[in-house]
């Protein structure tokens, strides 16, 4: 049965086309920088956000169909993965990532939820077998049910530790058997609501008790992927504890998982915490930490995670320039975590958006290639610190030196100021003339 | 000759006064848990924003006389000293804080500077040895001269590392000298203006080099105190690389500077972050690395450090539980880096100021206090994790247990929620009820 | 049948009582500056808050029962009556609000959901008729169905503004038929998520059309009360058109309608729109339209309408120093606009959080009305302009003076300067004892 | 003298340009939808960015050399001059704005002041002679001298009222003598620091009453142009009155003043208030009210005023899109309110900023011309609202209608809902494929 039978495969026409079921931008198979456009964007479908969000919001019902046709909750799940696979192989999608939830209904308990993940697991399998299409990575959802309303790691009932654990363990289970590259710790519920009842402390010891578990459990089971925490700073909690890329390294180090984790930098999360969407990955990428990328962006004047289809072009490009310098992706990809907005209710706005993300992500792939070809902002960064490379700057990066030996060479200086001008303003107009040049 | 004459000596006449020019408060020598609130609350005056910010601000030119009668720039910072150690003896303040700069002119190269330090600090010393005040914390002014307009520490030259590093030497020195208990490093312009120019990744090495360099020179040179980072998250740069707690002990584990440096906490700094004063000083506890505070509050609807002098006293009494909860203070104190509004311009409101921020934070300290010893939100918190002391929650908390056993023990559960509210409401009426009680 | 039989009627107990199920500022009969405390706070319940709100949140299902024992939705709803009553007796509290679609379920259509509305609306009539419990005010919920995804009053769809304006009708006939003393507008989805489809200038005048027809129906029809617009910057939509009290009187001015409207003022949308509350209270006082006030309150560090149940006594403080400054509430009160937290699940913290709530209010009119009797704020206010009663600051006033004139005023003033400080952390510190000291 | 002697005249050399000392989009003479570019974008030189700010910040003194050459305040004024019109000439730009401080010293009084103030001001108008640039607009500074440290015409002392209204006397003289198409009022300090010592009624009738005089005067003395009040919502003060478009046509609204005021709309003051920049055009467009532009941009990660050469296509292709809309500009332009980075220090950088500027809106400018070409976003807008045209649409836009026949006619729709989506993912496609390719 087809789902989407007035969506046709979408192929690449180029930036003239005025067919809206086609790539204006991403041309699947073109070589750039030595690698297919496929092989550089890796992308994927999110599941929880394509197959189930409905348009539901905090002031409304849902206004899209979800359901494909089926009643039962069994039902909508199997069809889901039809659909998906459908729309995953119109667009030309090779990979998705999905919660345990996202699959098969809750049922009342563990042992339900489990045994209709059992049966709706292999029919994920059997499409992936038959298409291709691979598991970027998997996850398990803490926070939606009551049961986690505390949290989940730092749940302060240890029953709901408990819970918490064995959800984590099937879905591991789940992932390996998918071949997934990736693990993901989305921290839900892990923050707090009010300090005056919380032992932060406790918490974060707890935490970082059940991902070291997790570990320990997905090595000893035939995970080899990477581990990754995606950094949030607040929304469904007042405060998130993985709240920037920073503090979830600080907590990393602290709790030595340097190792086994790595980030998966969400573009709405990163501005939420006031951060650029480059500034985490540039912070990622100096600490070997660059894993994945949840794929959206977020709307500066609100305040919440809007999640939207990623189509600012200076985003995507600066984005795949620091993908470009962190050589690529390894485990990781590029993970659409977007959602239609509510009023883009119909199944053709589900391609139409994808189309636009994709197309926005091709052009910043081929933007970021030619900023690198073009050279000018790299050699000027590079210029900038030569002084490091010879003299007192040498021997200051090699530890070769003391305050006093640079007390007494900066005495000598004089009125030294500095020469050289930042140009912030001349570098912005390359890049813009770079991009705008791109092809 | 006095500097404030018409300003008698600050007598804490309590809380039914209406004598502007009295503590209704602060009263020095009460004992509060132990110790008399002037052991528990250490303030320090800001030499910065006390004796020398004139109200200048980014739309309009100085309001405020700052020269206390002198024209040569040597005779305004030795009357400033007179002026300083008047106010500090009229308002029973007994720490101060400073800049470098603050103290001498800068003259026009570093040798000069520093010839004109030579002169002025021994003249603090002396009102210091004669008046018993003592300073806090010292540090050097990194920010301000041009020549750091990309930064100190992180500058792309190196010859302005070397000034930053000879500017240290000799703060260093004049702390030892003075006997003080800290040395503090704010980022100043420690960050990026845009990352197109930026290398972040060596710009954060060279950071952490200079700060190895300055504590091993401290150590070797008679500094027993307790080295501060101060974290900020913009302003004056776009990025402070030290943006908040959490950033900062990432940066310190992963340069291994745990054991020299603590936080300095600022309350409008952490507000700009994002967080609350309290979050800030939670994380610094918890990481053993609350090691003093910089008290001011911050406009939540205005996005930059306002610097105002503390009257909320609900940050100040959450503030001070934190305090007591830490075992008090340490090397640190309450420094006031707070300065007068631009139209509160008369010397007058300087005293009006600093009675206004001491008063807050003595009633928070009484507050406090009495939340502790009424005990009920502290017990409430207790006690939600008493399922971490026996059974599956004790194993966790010790490391005995596995992913597996945690997956058998949550099946076995059923359909298990959480028992117990949060109470936030409840515990913020309580916070109230007996924070409006306090006396 | 008793919904609450574990709680009893909540008294005032005193602010030493530790007893959670009691009052420890709200004593309703005490006279306050002429009047009884029930009197100047008229308390009012907001029934979606209340009695429907179930702890659902974007992350998460529900957590608390608000089914009160029914299974079908029409027995919910009747449920829910008795509920509301037996809580809103319990606490005291004189009002409730009401949007149409809290009384009863919507049906298929919108004939349905009037016949509901038929059945359970003259039971609610009942109850008041029994306890004297009264309605505030009543409006329509034209923004939780699909159909007002592009909103209601400005919804791209004419058919929609049609069911728009038919739900109105409704909610104002049931509005008269309870003899409410105010209906209120607030903007649900009348705004934008993108301009690129958006026409605002239309949009706006439809807005304008149907609130014109709402106000000469409801004339028409025996509604003497006032309409209030509930200003909102953002959430659900990117843009809300009523974004604070000074659009909303931009846009009743461009439209004629100051005579029949007045605003309602919400502290979580104030905060929201980067202002402060008492900011709203006082653009809305000094503009005669201050209407009624939605209590509640927002977190500064988070970007959503948290609708916390209001706690903070400067907050409470500086809103009841405007009600009485405006000579108290005519129409209006204080509805609690405000929800438990998702962890506070039990219908116990309902009434820990109202009594938290009122007790807040109960704190800040007697600290208010201290203010004002101790006067020094409000007298160095009024005596900050005293140069307007009297030569060319009386012909400012009055009008009767040229820029040339003072122009040959200001050029024999000399190098004139400013008098007087702005005191402001005097003035807060004032604030902090005068409060602090309030009973 | 020349002032920038390695500057050449700055020409159109095509995108493909590497030459950083030329145009790469402005092509001055080209001509786009019947106009030339300059026709169209009307630039203009702000003076107090240009010529006088030197890179202070509120953490250190200026980076940059705005003398010129001189010594004494009123050769360096005059030096600015030739500075000015030289700069200008080289970057081919018509117009600039002034303050009236920014011309000529302020001396020690009023009179001295525009003692200077004549002997400058004819060296301006024998250049603008010379070479054919003329005034966009001229503005009074009202807020760095400390006697407006309360306000100017919100200042509790009458006597600085008059001060500021003799300040704008001399100012509109001079914008008539130079020919100015415009006069604007920007709020400086209008606005308030803390509620608790502010009469806000009166601060706002006096602000009416020095803006009518100022009209008045205006009028009667030969100024033709518009007056413009250009919004801002915080900084210098805590709130400015201005607080953004909406306010301040509510605020024109209440005191008459629509038929002679207009706004002068600022990209970073826009996003200051939470807003876009493109919304503030379009609330001002309906309203009949787009005066002029200050061309610039902010960080959405910063809560100042950054002032920054605006370099975001989106954002200038949005904001021509508007202009376009209106008609064009009449009286006002595109003011660059914008500063270099204060690393970015040297001459050089002050012509390559503006040629950032001018680049990024002359390429918004073929944008947004390309996109109204294309059609398909506006003629999507157009058609969304099409059942407006005809039936119960018609009706309610014609005012034809009552809530009862709305009440009767949705009542016959029966389960009717939404059909459109509003396709905002596609619309934003199309934006980015049309923008890409605008040449």
């Amino acid at each position: 049965m087809e789902f989407f039978p007035k969506i046709p495969t979408i192929k690449y026409e180029g930036k003239k086309s005025k067919n809206p079921l086609s790539f204006k931008q991403y041309d699947a198979d073109k070589v750039i920088a030595g690698k297919t456009m496929r092989e550089h964007l890796k992308f994927s479908m999110a599941w929880w956000h394509t197959m189930i969000a409905d348009g539901t919001d905090m002031f409304g019902v849902g206004t899209m169909d979800k359901k494909f046709g089926a009643v039962s909750d069994m039902d909508v799940s199997k069809n889901r993965i039809s659909a998906a696979f459908e729309l995953m192989q119109k667009l030309g999608i090779g990979y998705f990532c999905f919660h345990d939830k996202d699959l098969a209904p809750e049922g009342d308990d563990l042992a339900s939820f489990h045994k209709n993940l059992d049966i709706v697991v292999p029919l994920v399998k059997a499409e992936m077998d038959k298409t291709g299409i691979k598991c970027l990575w998997g996850t398990a959802n803490l926070f939606s049910n009551p049961r986690y309303m505390h949290g989940a790691g730092t749940s302060c009932d240890a029953n709901i530790f408990a819970y918490a654990a064995a959800q984590i363990k099937k879905a591991i289970d789940i992932t390996v058997y998918f071949g997934g590259d990736g693990y993901v710790f989305w921290g839900g519920r892990e923050g707090y609501d009010t300090l005056l009842n919380t032992d932060m402390g406790l918490e974060l010891d707890n935490l970082a008790r059940l991902l070291t578990l997790s570990r320990d459990y997905g090595r000893r089971n035939g995970f080899k992927g990477c581990f990754y925490i995606e950094p949030k700073p607040k929304e469904p909690t007042k405060h998130q504890y993985d709240f920037d890329a920073s503090t979830v390294l600080a907590f990393l180090r602290k709790y030595n998982l340097m190792s086994d984790f790595k980030l998966n930098i969400e573009a709405n999360h990163a501005t939420l915490s006031q951060h650029t969407f480059q500034h985490e990955l540039v912070v990622a990428r100096i600490n070997d930490a660059l894993g994945s990328i949840d794929a959206n962006q977020g709307d500066p004047n609100l305040g919440w995670d809007t999640d939207q289809f990623p189509t600012n072009v200076y985003d995507t490009t600066l984005a795949m320039l620091e993908v470009l310098k962190a050589g690529g992706f390894t485990t990781g990809g590029l993970n659409f975590d977007a959602k239609c907005r509510r009023p883009s209710m119909t199944h053709e706005d589900l391609f139409l958006s994808f189309i636009a993300g994709m197309d926005s992500f091709a052009f910043g792939l081929k933007a970021a290639d030619a900023i690198m070809k073009d050279g000018r902002i790299c050699d000027f960064t590079k210029n900038r610190y030569s002084s490091y490379e010879s003299g007192i700057g040498k021997k200051i990066v090699s530890g070769d030196t003391t305050l006093e030996e640079l007390y007494d060479y900066a005495l000598n200086l004089g009125e030294y100021n500095v020469k050289e001008s930042g140009r912030q303003e001349y570098l912005e107009d390359i890049f813009n003339q770079v991009m705008l040049s791109a092809d």
